[in-house]
């Protein structure tokens, strides 16, 4: 991560009067607690949930997400899926079979920060499929269906028929496709090219993060790389959390939760969405289809770090847009805004004090320009 | 892993009539199911558990762990400590830092098997520095002090001293190394060497893997090229498992805990090295002084793996030595024996069944040799 950006996120993490719009964490008040405590006191009368176990992990989990992805059209046995450590392990397995120096992977317009740097750090030349030459190829897309994040809306059709129709690995990150607030699913592109597509799924945007599991269904002839990649990392996913989530589920309505979870989601997102179009009218930014988080792009040129040092000042804090884009523009104006975590009545506030924190960039900006400062007005003079 | 073994491993693993000399697996009997189950449910109702946290992991782990090894001499702040899922990502995360292509590993005479798959799956050629000419350079050190896996046995003087004298870097695993019979510790490579030193340890030996918390202490000068590692690999360690912990310890007497606990593996170690002697009297072997298992060589040649299918028919199962040892040695009988796992009343019984398979083994080499089989026959006379 930009080390300058950390240092100011941790800062805002600190910081009790700092509105939160960054980060990209569920709202805490969905964890279901009591019936996790419950799984869990259950969990442990079972040896298993403190042992070590098999690297593909749970059977009962993994026949959860085959049963799933079942229902969607996919033709997915148990033996298909990997429990990983979250989603990211899923993508970090991936990475490690199909990304080395040099490999072209089409990321799109936007997408989720850590699997960009995960891309860079395998030596990964990261590009906007949509805007390379017709006829070039890129040998790996990654793509989050229903949902993307920042942007919190669907993939174009453009972009899904031309991985349909582009000969690369497909990378299907569906971490946010179970919270399309329609309750509609993609089609998964598992159905459709099994054999180049690398599912990865998690409970961390569905249920809570805290247990760090998450699945990836990789093509099957990959399957015995894939297990040999997770006993490398980690040996396997934690059996504790696995055995909490398993129980827990055993006994869990989850897709009565998932449609509670996405109205809550949905609320919020408007919520987020009118305070942007009232503070930030200049703004461009779409209205989002599921999701934790919305993207705006200010159109004008002005440093979006700058800008997260003058917004923690006045008590609100958002992911600068650079981390966002395959290849970062300088200068451009941009954010993520999250309003999965805050407090839904702070929204509003969080994005009004947004707005005087564009105005203190902008007086700086000016002041820039009619004002040498001291350190050149010395160096002229000397 | 070999896909024989594997192979072979799962199916003992299904079968209640096998005694299990194999795996690494601690006894079960030791875990504190109501202490964790209490911790687990205090665990829950903070945000904490279930929620992000940071790459770094718990402050009050880091403090645990840092605390015991200023213990111990070494000069470790919270800060230069990163909670990592289990001791095998501690090896992952330093194994992506140090080794490429043609790295030279010093993994002595014989390591733990999933460090040298590892190891070779990032390019590295394996060696045992105690018989490299003098004057030939290793890049990187695999070293476990106190304890070693599989013999059980600390570091000698010899390979402590030219580790010291050596300019590479040193992967210290002390997975085992408070499970040293004599309650002694090994002082720490840390102390000595902290720029070229990446500490390594878990919980997983001494409370429970199944919470999948380990530790790793890199050199300062690498703790953000760990942290970004630690990020690309799976963001964080599972908060519930970490949250849990730091409830358990909070009360716990750890040091009162690791006394039973050795004791327990200490009575386990002697049974299994008086059967040893017993039944296999041929076998090479050195009295463990601490871990969970020791390891046999039967000075002939023959086939482990094959071995281990007769062994298995016999109701016993092992880990062949050839997991064990940075370039197999092809036709060399030998294997690791676990004592940690199994009921102790079987341990004797295990290797007795053990000492049956050699026979079946000879058996069925003397055979070949006598009784050309049917297909050398059959070529023979078309």
């Amino acid at each position: 991560m930009h080390p300058a950006i950390e240092r100011l996120q941790r800062l805002s993490a600190r910081r009790a009067d700092v509105i939160r719009l960054a980060g990209g964490l569920p709202d805490e008040t969905l964890f279901p607690v009591s019936a996790l405590a419950r799984a869990a006191t259950e969990a442990m009368q079972t040896a298993q949930a403190l042992q070590y176990g098999w690297p593909e992990g749970s059977v009962g989990l993994r026949g959860f997400v085959a049963d799933r992805l079942r229902r969607r059209g996919a033709s997915v046995q148990p033996d298909d899926v990997i429990i990983t450590s979250g989603a990211q392990q899923a993508l970090s397995i991936a990475s490690h079979v199909l990304i080395g120096r040099g490999t072209r992977v089409d990321v799109g317009r936007r997408a989720y920060p850590a699997a960009l740097e995960l891309f860079r750090g395998h030596g990964a030349v990261l590009v906007d499929g949509d805007c390379e030459p017709s006829g070039s190829a890129t040998a790996v897309h990654y793509v989050m269906p229903g949902v993307s994040n920042p942007d919190g809306v669907d993939t174009t059709t453009r972009r899904r028929a031309r991985l349909l129709a582009s000969p690369g690995a497909i990378i299907a990150d569906e971490a946010y496709a179970e919270l399309r607030f329609d309750g509609t699913l993609p089609r998964p592109f598992l159905v459709d090219v099994p054999e180049r597509t690398w599912h990865v799924g998690t409970f961390s945007k569905t249920l809570c993060p805290g247990l760090r599991v998450g699945f990836l269904v990789p093509p099957r002839a990959h399957r015995l790389a894939v297990l040999a990649a997770k006993e490398d990392a980690d040996l396997q996913a934690g059996s504790l959390a696995q055995t909490v989530l398993e129980r827990f589920l055993a006994v869990d309505d989850f897709d009565a939760r998932l449609e509670r979870t996405r109205a809550v989601y949905q609320a919020r997102a408007a919520r987020l969405f009118a305070a942007v179009r009232r503070w930030l009218p200049e703004g461009r930014v779409v209205e989002p289809e599921g999701g934790f988080s919305l993207f705006v792009d200010l159109g004008t040129v002005g440093d979006d770090v700058r800008l997260l040092a003058l917004a923690i000042r006045r008590g609100v804090a958002f992911d600068p847009g650079r981390l966002f884009v395959p290849k970062p523009e300088r200068g451009r104006l941009s954010f993520r805004l999250c309003h999965s975590a805050a407090p839904i009545s702070d929204l509003d506030e969080g994005v009004r004090r947004l707005s005087l924190a564009l105005a203190d960039l902008a007086s700086e900006v000016a002041g820039r320009l009619r004002l040498p400062g001291r350190a050149t007005a010395t160096s002229r003079s000397s």
